[in-house]
């Protein structure tokens, strides 16, 4: 059974406190806001420390709850709304320690995602919960992308964060040191619809404006893009991460590389 | 040449108030911001209201801005932050006329997108923005749906809300009315990377939480689905659509149908 401890003032300020990056090195907690997101957390290998929800929701999991091994705190939803970042999750917040930053490569008949200077909270969120769908659970983020720990990216990814992994570093030095093949999201790239791709390696997407740096376009070895009319730029990150992953999915499948579709 | 009026507090409280549907239904008008997004109208066949811009921007768009027949006002950049909705898109600010609600439908060899019930502003945009890269260039909403003319909206197309045409109206007479066949994208239908589509159709996208409603649902011919490992319940809404659009561009391109992509 758990705890019938009051939300305080204090672990008001804590939760709210983790909003900085800074806060959250220190404290080595981070935030996970609403019943979607924390129930996948509590399903998780994350280390719990301290759940606060309203009486509703602690009720409706019981039995998710009754093992825990952390503090729980009951509030209202107006207290959670006001803890929290987001006005409509306000049934539970989770606090739970970050995890190391361990590094992380594509095995064999594997392939891995590469992050350049991904900035926005919501696309990093979004490219997590992507991955996830297609089965890629281990990406590589230049040490200039968004923090996976910021509120807003945790929100995007929908509970997707607890199944994929991420690994923050100095790209050109992984690059250089470990064996690709490397394929490059470009605007002048080899048609994805065609092009045959290897069983294992990364694909590379970059920055929301700029694009893949050219330090990094260098060490790619295909370069490759998502085929439209041409009144478009550019597709908006998530969703360029989107479209190649789902080709990848495709040949992959017909190699029987992959687990089939649950189709 | 233009004219050098200076914004006026009457006409920043006129940008402001067109933040209301009820407002830009009455005025017939709705705001545009930021450079591209700006440029993008001026180039279109979209009615020019007024423009509100910087002494830069108007400096580095001359040609564009000699030839308007319209109100030109020249503002500060924290005077365009302040009557805008995004404190980035600071140097340009339209206002334009609101388009006539215009019945369209798929034509012969074309398809066209149905919307159910999408609520949130950032997913009409990014689809409109997806839409215009695969060459949709009909769309028809449910008038549940979120207002085109919204700010964020059009902000989130990047532009592409002056290539792409919706038209809002009864979904449900529509279907009953207009020949498909109607593609219904669902969680449990057939796996769109084996799916041969047909020449011209409707491709049907539903609510960001509950899908396509049980009567739009009844009214449709195939259910496609977009195959995964099966980790996560959906795909944002924006995503779903370019996925979709991504392999139905590649099968009407095998076919023939469509132009060669610009590779």
């Amino acid at each position: 059974m758990y705890l019938n401890m009051m939300l305080t003032k204090a672990r008001t300020s804590l939760i709210k406190s983790l909003k900085l990056k800074k806060i959250r090195i220190q404290e080595e907690l981070f935030v996970i806001e609403g019943a979607k997101n924390v129930i996948e957390l509590l399903k998780s290998n994350f280390l719990l420390h301290s759940l606060y929800a309203t009486t509703t929701f602690l009720d409706a999991n019981r039995k998710l709850v009754k093992s825990l091994n952390a503090e729980i705190f009951t509030a209202t939803d107006t207290q959670l709304a006001a803890a929290g970042n987001f006005r409509t999750n306000n049934s539970v917040i989770a606090l739970a320690k970050i995890k190391e930053n361990k590094p992380l490569s594509a095995g064999a008949g594997e392939f891995a995602l590469i992050l350049d200077d991904i900035r926005d909270p919501g696309n990093l969120g979004t490219i997590i919960r992507v991955c996830d769908w297609y089965g890629i659970s281990k990406m590589i983020a230049s040490t200039s992308c968004v923090d996976l720990y910021n509120p807003k990216v945790i929100a995007a990814t929908m509970g997707s964060f607890t199944r994929v992994n991420l690994f923050y570093t100095n790209l050109k030095a992984f690059m250089e040191n470990k064996n690709g093949p490397y394929y490059g999201a470009f605007l002048d790239g080899d048609n994805i619809h065609t092009i045959k791709f290897k069983s294992r390696g990364y694909i590379v997407i970059g920055n929301e404006s700029t694009g893949i740096s050219r330090e990094i376009s260098a060490l790619t070895d295909y370069r490759i893009t998502i085929p439209g009319t041409g009144h478009m730029e550019s597709l908006n990150a998530g969703i360029a991460t989107a479209v190649v992953l789902d080709n990848l999915y495709r040949t992959k499948r017909d190699k029987r590389h992959c687990p089939p579709s649950r189709l």
